[in-house]
């Protein structure tokens, strides 16, 4: 687990001015307090900020763009942001129709959005993100999770914002994808903070844990290595079973890396889902793989599914312009 | 170096067949002989197809689409495709104004894109791929090996073919960019090969191989972890050496992961190449960041240099849409 680092206290600094400069057209970076918003934000529109901390790039700071985020708020490696952060954030691109907070649900994520918002003193609202099905409580969580249903939530109500719904339409839309939106995840190796001289998780070659936080928090449990048909049906499984989709329910199938898993292993994990979903005869409509929402380098995926209405799903298929997302 | 896979002898057909699933709407895949192409490909322009082993992704396959490549010839892991699969994919996709192959330096590649442009006995044409400014000759190379450098050449050139140019056009403007790009890599960990139950590169802890091939190949010389500005001026310079770019050229600057290195790490990368490349008084016209060219999981990176005329910056500016890249 060696990084390309130069002082590691200072990596996530660095990192977002590498990011800064080279999505200078679309982006800027303030870096005291820390956020990054688009280049040329939209006070005429609701707008749409999320944050948490970092390491598990390109998520949010990567999402800055048209028909998706306003703004980021960047803490520190798996730290929350502060509550100046993200009233400058607000500050720095909130016009009247105000702001929805998107916050994955994380005990200090949750304290310093509601300190920001008290501070703003506004008509803002904001969506809790607790998608993840594998445990009910967790080292820096009560109730579950938020992962990587995050990205769908921050696509889908950042399409809404863009085609200028208000307020409580944005806390409608992101409330009602949260809900129709489950996910879990699976490790095979933890990873390495920039200031930390150990991995965050120590699991013996050939073993997994199902489950896994994307902190590396533990899951479900740990058990020897599977086939991928055999992890995947593990993962799907509690993610249908809470979900609970219709028959020919159109689907959104999300297979996100963790970081460290190479795109082939990940489509190998997303052609043994499509399998197991046509033998429960669900009809996938949209698809997205790919490390969106990672864990610095560890090995793993997770799998997220999102039931679409037909509204959610033209929001989905909404234009984007972002660092890691896009499509016209 | 634990792996999502059910068989391993399938990994590669598995992960191409959720590949093609996946990306339905833009690319098809053919099994046997195996090849991917655009599911509507355009028959009255030159066909730009490229090839090599697996184990790249995104590249090649990830590269199909408007505005790049018309079919990917993927091989088994780190092995050259058959002369059946090129020409079955140049069958597929080509019309009359014909095919440029585009090749990455390694000895089974040119013998079999060369066995399968004679069984062809057309007027086609190929671009070989040899920017890798590490060593000059390698384990499978005579000659300097093709790395991230190709990708540029593959994005250029598919433009210059959708814009209609004709095969000596485009063959000209590959052989340019070609010309004028350069790279260098490092690894910090070796990747291991899914039929395989060891790492392809012994890695201590601590020490970094300067100058790695995309196959685990030997670079340089190994040396002891340094900082992440020190890496990139040992990558740099060489590069920087071998160009001589102008005073003022304007330059693409790429900054490729190589499968297991975060987001985070490329861009404290990347922002130590635009400090050591300002130096310099170079101009960074456009850039790159992202795992494109992949070893696996490796933990990597490499540099690549294009400079960029007015002409090519058209080009590289002009609209993509595949799987992996995409800009409109």
């Amino acid at each position: 687990m060696s990084k390309f680092l130069n002082d590691p206290r200072n990596a996530v600094t660095e990192s977002l001015r590498g990011f800064a400069l080279c999505h200078a057209a679309d982006v800027t970076l303030n870096e005291s307090p820390r956020y990054v918003r688009r280049r040329c934000p939209n006070p005429g529109k609701v707008s749409i900020i999320a944050g948490g901390g970092s390491g598990h790039e390109p998520m949010h700071a990567g999402f800055v763009g048209f028909g998706m985020l306003d703004a980021a708020v960047p803490g520190e490696v798996f730290s929350s942001p502060s509550p100046d952060q993200i009233l400058a954030a607000a500050d720095a691109v909130a016009g009247k129709p105000g702001v929805l907070f998107i916050v994955k649900n994380y005990s200090g994520d949750i304290m310093n959005f509601e300190m920001a918002m008290e501070m703003r003193a506004g008509a803002d609202r904001r969506v809790l993100i607790e998608d993840d099905v594998a445990v009910e409580t967790s080292t820096y969580s009560s109730g579950r999770r938020g992962v990587a249903g995050t990205l769908v939530v921050e696509k889908i109500v950042g399409a809404a914002a863009e085609s200028n719904a208000d307020l409580e339409q944005c806390a409608i839309v992101a409330a009602d994808v949260a809900a129709r939106t489950r996910s879990m995840g699976v490790a095979l190796s933890g990873c390495r903070v920039p200031t930390s001289d150990r991995p965050n998780l120590e699991l013996p070659p050939g073993e997994m844990e199902l489950g896994i936080g994307i902190h590396g928090e533990p899951g479900r449990r740990r058990a020897k290595l599977q086939s991928a048909d055999d992890i995947m049906l593990e993962l799907l499984t509690p993610v249908i079973e809470d979900l609970n989709p219709g028959s020919g329910e159109p689907l959104l199938l999300f297979i996100n890396g963790f970081g460290g898993t190479p795109l082939m292993e990940l489509y190998i994990l997303y052609n043994a889902a499509t399998r197991i979903l046509a033998g429960r005869s669900a009809v996938i409509a949209r698809s997205l793989v790919g490390s969106y929402v990672t864990s610095l380098e560890m090995a793993g995926a997770s799998v997220t599914l999102t039931r679409l209405s037909p509204s959610l799903l033209s929001l989905w298929d909404a234009p984007v312009r972002t660092p890691a997302l896009r499509c016209s």
